[in-house]
């Protein structure tokens, strides 16, 4: 039996933080090891330009996040790895599936709808500052998944219904030309830790609440040091359940350290104590992988070697599906 | 001074006729022998995925279209002429517009706007039946149009609308990114000749009353022989700017033979005469073109060559064009 396909794409707009790796990259790390599986995981950054107009970001984010997983560990010979932007046949198929989609499934997306409805709550036209790309961007979704004919497409729940997306407009597809499109389902997992911010709200970007996950260690240090906690002085009993250093510390805890710190927590720290911890738990998981972080940037053609061979990997198997795609709806070598 | 670019595109969904002759393809084999611009002449086949599902029959067209211009004597030494799907750059491009473009410029579209007035009038959901490719067509001929930097876009009236979007799409990829392109302009041939079908209506393949270009002689005969005509008998004078059969003895004749067709209407001329002289009008100037058109159809790896080298042309251009752009929007190799 060939094995199950995972596809995970990652936007790159932004710098890793603690909550993208426990959250999500450490996750997708682990589950490449899986010996059922062949994973494909993709720089988004197609994606990255609906949203940021800023060249020197996009580039940026791009090569942090490539180097960000290198240094983590992704097994880049069992993994395929590469950047959206490397496979011309993905904005190849997107006009494909452009063709087969139905402008009322578009309608219904919710990135969509809430941009409509927070036009129409000011008074605006529904479509104000909607751009296209914001619009059709289920349809470049669906050639991502479809390209490579993944069975499992590991999602946030926000984002199961792009997945169900791509599902209609395979099918359409495979209604009009001949069954060529695995359909792909959306894989939740309900375990994933979301973790907080400096200020307690779900680490975000859009909150300006992150602790990026590279930082330099006294930079570390520092940021640790800004979250926020209550009065409760040394010696007072604390809830772990009510706060953020206690939470980052069970992503990051094994769970006989995880019962440790319950303990401390009951038997007052001080906060300034348990942050202290914290800095130590987290600097000795990520410091090694730091120093691969940093050599990699310092060298960064060999990223750029490393993606390009995963590029060639991926296109193998691209080259030769668009081709039959392109013979399925008539776009043909004259002969 | 460089000379300006004129791109013009076809769709690859029927079967050239009469009316396309006169009114695009002989007008524009003609001006590609302008020696003050540079024509780019492409097959449309990803446009043809928006209306024809059929693939037998998109290819068939392509193949066709191919092959009544070369025979028709285009001079692709001169000219570039290729087809959409042979430059991967084009849908790239077409992404990156994507994110550009306005929604709310796609719903002003009149193509768009008109199946939504259909559909309210059948008391419909105003987007029943309207496919993303529909509503998404006026970005990929921005990307056509951009991808060449074409300064005029030759085009009937009802696509006036088309280049200004390219236009407007393009000033603000311009705006955020750096000056890359060349605003194009629509450019109207009012003089260009509108042929009327058997019927009398427009000659167009949507009324089923077209006149195919290279019909075989005996066909072309029959077809004529069926042109609509009043019931006026031998010697009655008629009304040739009432008369299809004169309308297109004129989009073939000299002025002069037009002006002896005239007295001859004037003076009764029968309609089996009539259409007979206009058999051999025709006939007489397609003869040849029909005798290469089928030479090329039963060698059309000809065809198929004659394409790859236009392609080659054009990707000189469309990769590093595309290159640039890419650089520009924040996909940049990692160094």
């Amino acid at each position: 039996m060939s094995k199950q396909r995972v596809l995970t794409g990652i936007t790159t707009t932004g710098t890793p933080h603690l909550g993208n790796y426990v959250g999500a990259i450490r996750p997708a790390i682990r589950s490449s090891e899986r010996d059922d599986a062949q994973s494909f995981y993709f720089l988004a950054d197609y994606h990255a330009l609906i949203k940021c107009q800023d060249p020197e970001q996009v580039h940026q984010s791009t090569r942090e996040i490539a180097a960000t997983w290198l240094a983590l560990g992704l097994n880049t010979d069992k993994a395929v790895f590469y950047r959206q932007s490397d496979i011309p046949e993905i904005p190849e198929l997107c006009w494909l599936l452009t063709c087969m989609a139905a402008k009322g499934l578009m309608n219904r997306a919710h990135a969509y709808k809430a941009a409509v409805a927070a036009n129409m709550e000011a008074g605006e036209d529904p479509d104000f500052g909607v751009t296209m790309g914001l619009y059709s961007y289920p349809v470049l979704m669906a050639a991502d998944i479809l390209m490579f004919n993944a069975n499992e497409v590991p999602v946030g729940k926000d984002q199961i219904q792009h997945v169900e997306m791509a599902r209609d407009i395979a099918a359409r597809f495979n209604h009009h030309y001949g069954d060529h499109f695995v359909l792909p389902e959306a894989k939740v997992d309900d375990h994933v830790a979301v973790l907080q911010g400096l200020d307690g709200r779900k680490m975000s970007k859009s909150y300006n609440n992150t602790i990026p996950l590279f930082l330099p260690e006294k930079k570390l240090k520092k940021h640790i040091n800004k979250i926020k906690t209550n009065l409760l002085e040394p010696g007072d009993p604390k809830d772990p359940d009510d706060s953020t250093v206690f939470q980052i510390w069970q992503a990051f805890a094994t769970p006989e350290q995880t019962d440790e710190m319950r303990t401390a927590f009951a038997e007052g720290i001080a906060w300034g104590e348990a942050k202290k911890q914290l800095f130590e738990l987290v600097n000795g998981q990520l410091g090694e992988a730091r120093e691969r972080y940093e050599a990699l940037l310092a060298n960064p053609t060999h990223i750029e070697e490393v993606l390009q061979a995963g590029a060639e990997k991926a296109r193998k198997e691209s080259r030769e599906f668009i081709g039959k795609l392109r013979e399925a709806v008539g776009i043909r070598p004259i002969r």
